[in-house]
């Protein structure tokens, strides 16, 4: 069975108004915020790195604990805020969820900061 | 005169591992977290985007309240927290604070996000 969760995808607006070249309107800046502050902290940061580091660019929750050092129900709230934003999808295999990087997602975060 | 703001610079620290190509360290996690904090603001993100299409990359802070709508304490308080994480200097010439975005700083945020 495969169960994913609802993605409220912040990222998809974060694609327009390249930052540097334009002022963002307020409705941008809102939902570019939004996108960052999913980003905005150490371990859901080093969860994204690792997830994007995996075969496939995909791992389970189950070999995300350790290298964080933290509880699971610490590393699940990261994953579902980085999957609400976008940058993870979920689907659940057996006993375990696995995270899987969303193609492009990342990337339209940092079209958005760049001068180029 | 010319005064300059100490300026403490995070974004230098995010300049090393692109995070889609390996997993972050927890010291390059926490140093890019703090630059992400200084963008995840929807106001800061404003100001930061008007300053970058002002001419020559700068603008004073008397040019920055009314398009924000927000007192001009609270719009210096968000200035000073982007010149602290390194994407802002400040200069002052008579009774006006100039900002003035520092080249590079974006794109290299930019850079750790993208897998290109």
């Amino acid at each position: 069975m495969t169960t994913m969760l609802e993605v409220t995808d912040v990222t998809a607006g974060a694609c327009c108004t390249p930052l540097q070249r334009e002022p963002l309107s307020a409705e941008e800046a809102e939902q570019l915020a939004a996108t960052m502050k999913a980003l905005a902290d150490p371990t859901r940061l080093r969860l994204l790195s690792i997830v994007a580091a995996s075969d496939g660019s995909e791992a389970c929750v189950c070999d995300l604990i350790e290298p964080v050092g933290l509880s699971q129900p610490t590393v699940s709230h990261h994953l579902k805020v980085l999957t609400a934003a976008g940058f993870l999808t979920r689907s659940k295999r057996g006993t375990w969820a696995y995270f899987r990087l969303v193609p492009g997602a990342l990337d339209r975060v940092s079209q958005v900061l760049t001068a180029s």
